[in-house]
């Protein structure tokens, strides 16, 4: 087995190479890696079938789709590497240009970070994803998949390196940490000199895991307590619509609605409505968790405190009334994780406090907090949606994955 | 006396305000903190002269200059807030915008990172420096400064509140912490939910405190091991002007080169002629510490290791002699602190492959390492100079003290 260390090393000392290919080399290259993925089918599949297998009844119905994979999934997953190599290359823009009066021109550079890597759960399409990704970005890549999910990275990403090689590089351009186990996680969260950018893509407690124990720089993605508020003036359709939508297209994603705010100017009018929609009108009703003035007007489920800081990422909408758009905000900056938030309004005034004000990663007027993804944002892709604001913030594309540099020319000037 | 935590609070507290005040509300007020510091003048320099009694006899001449104000001091601090008055506003920056085939517009959009701290020595004019740009970003600030300058810094911080009262605006959009123990410094590393950035400004011991304790996010600053390597085809006249100028024009910075490579074709001919230039020419000559085959030229004092990775600070050079640009820059990669580091070269492939795989904030063909610096970059004003890679690289100026987030407006979709 190769040590966590070893491919630190390896990574770091790969990115050099990898800074000095063209966009033409990089996208041959991806070309080839989705093909190498296709012809590697049986192989994949057959990993595949032992994670499954040996997962079966440890995880939910849902989980084991998720680890799932089948023909089409792996074409999907080749196409998706075909879309990565159509996206423009990130690396190279030049952000600024200047010339000093001293002659100097200074040119701020988009390049590579370096060395990404990735720690992340079940999902197998997560290696093909992440690793074309930071290829085309110039990053070498470091992938940490979860254990259930080993079997089926080791040949993905075995596939995806004699994609490399067909290519005339190195495999190690993109490399799967082989030890599975807690240590090498921490190995990549401290791994000060070899890692540029750490990302944790996963549940409440890895993304926690690297905010106490990361050194290297990382960028947490995910977790979304994601508020609606209904103003005074709302047209009360629109409302209803983006408040379902928000709940119950997809509750286990982390854009979906979990708190629905409504202006207790319109909340005796209002919340009845709310409760006609998401309960008496729906097969699978929504839980509607009310603060002690929602309560007043609609019954339902009494709320208690941690319902207001809870992503339920289920059918269950925790329901508070608010004096105007001002404790609206105050609200959300006590108990939002700075993911996507929503105003219904159809005062301008308002709106423009809201998006002005309230401190999420996306702000909505008007439309679903479902929008908050790399490919409904026009990125062609992402590597996640952080939620914090150094760097990146919401959905992570191509640009996320690189840094600048100033590359500044002369001929001999001297301070 | 208040508490850091009291002060962080209270600094998160007021953010909502800040971010709701348009620009030239932000210059007025910025004018009117100006002149404040002017009346005040006699007060500061009350303050600065008890300061500057207690550290006499402890620190070098050099500290207690930079410690030290007078009244043409004070006025040119005023001078830079008058300066930052006229930047351009780094928020509301619409910084990209896309209408979607749904009809949701999407504009990405630079605010305000929100509470920005600031942990610094012994300058009394970062008090002000910080404040105003952190002010005109639209950052609430907290201010930390070194405890041989607090008397100084809160004759300053006092003048700036009553600056913004006079605006009609809360003092505590600026605040100083009041424990200068080391306690402080840690709550501020450790504010989670208080703190959207924290820039350590100072000394090696001061970062990596930083690195070691923080919990929020935090810039890097300073450290600055900045080689310069002369390729074979490199101009002899303007290698040495360079040199001369990286190293002696103000060694105690951190954009001073440390470390000298030279390409082996002209090891033999370039050493004397750079012996000549920083040691035999000069009444303050420079120690030269040469590896063993820059030793075998030109003697001088033999290096240690060690000597490459030292940031002198100081009139003494580290030269080595390299196999052509690729070991140049491996050199680089293994050594560099990511600052600065350039290349005097008349050869443009060269040149194009050590911009693009030198890994550091500023890489220069043909001109001095010393332009790494806001005011040179054109910038208007500087933060600190970052060495990391996330967010902010190089001279951080207004904008790096901003984040972005998208602005979605709809009409009603839904996803």
């Amino acid at each position: 087995m190769r040590t966590t260390l070893e491919i630190m090393k390896c990574a770091k000392e790969s990115c050099t190479l990898l800074k000095t290919l063209d966009t033409e080399t990089k996208n041959k290259a991806l070309l080839l890696m989705a093909d190498s993925l296709v012809e590697a089918t049986d192989e994949i599949l057959k990993a595949n079938a032992l994670d499954v297998e040996a997962s079966r009844g440890r995880v939910s119905d849902v989980m084991l789709d998720r680890l799932s994979l089948n023909e089409k999934r792996i074409e999907a997953m080749a196409d998706g590497m075909r879309e990565v190599a159509k996206l423009p290359d990130p690396v190279g823009r030049v952000l600024s240009r200047v010339e000093r009066p001293n002659g100097i021109v200074i040119e701020k550079t988009a390049v590579a970070l370096g060395v990404v890597a990735i720690i992340y759960e079940s999902r197998p399409n997560v290696t093909s994803d992440a690793a074309s990704l930071a290829f085309k970005s110039s990053n070498t890549v470091i992938l940490r998949s979860g254990k259930e999910a080993y079997r089926s990275a080791y040949a993905i990403v075995s596939a995806l390196q004699r994609g490399l090689e067909k290519a005339g590089l190195p495999k190690y351009l993109i490399q799967l940490i082989e030890d599975t186990t807690r240590a090498s996680a921490n190995e990549l969260m401290t791994g000060v000199g070899y890692i540029d950018l750490l990302i944790p893509r996963g549940g409440k407690g890895l993304i926690q895991a690297c905010v106490d124990n990361a050194k290297v720089p990382c960028i947490e993605t995910g977790t979304g307590i994601c508020h609606i508020y209904v103003e005074k003036t709302a047209d009360f359709d629109m409302a209803l619509n983006i408040i379902e939508n928000a709940k119950t297209s997809r509750p286990s994603v982390c854009n979906a609605e979990e708190v629905l705010l409504v202006d207790e100017a319109i909340a005796n009018e209002f919340l009845p409505l709310v409760k006609k929609r998401l309960v008496d009108e729906r097969d699978n009703p929504v839980e509607l968790r009310c603060d002690e003035r929602a309560y007043d007007v609609i019954g339902c489920t009494k709320a208690t405190d941690e319902d207001f800081d809870t992503e339920f990422l289920d059918y269950i909408l925790a329901v508070g009334v608010v004096d105007g758009v001002k404790s609206a905000v105050e609200h959300i900056s006590r108990h939002s994780t700075h993911h996507s938030e929503a105003i219904i309004t159809s005062d301008t005034a308002c709106a423009e406090y809201f998006t002005s004000t309230v401190d999420s990663a996306a702000v909505y007027v008007n439309a679903s907090t479902r929008f908050t993804d790399g490919g409904e944002f026009g990125l062609g892709c992402e590597m996640g949606i952080s939620t914090q604001k150094l760097h990146a913030r919401g959905p992570m594309g191509l640009e996320e994955l690189t840094c600048y540099k100033y590359i500044i020319r002369g001929n001999g000037q001297t301070r």
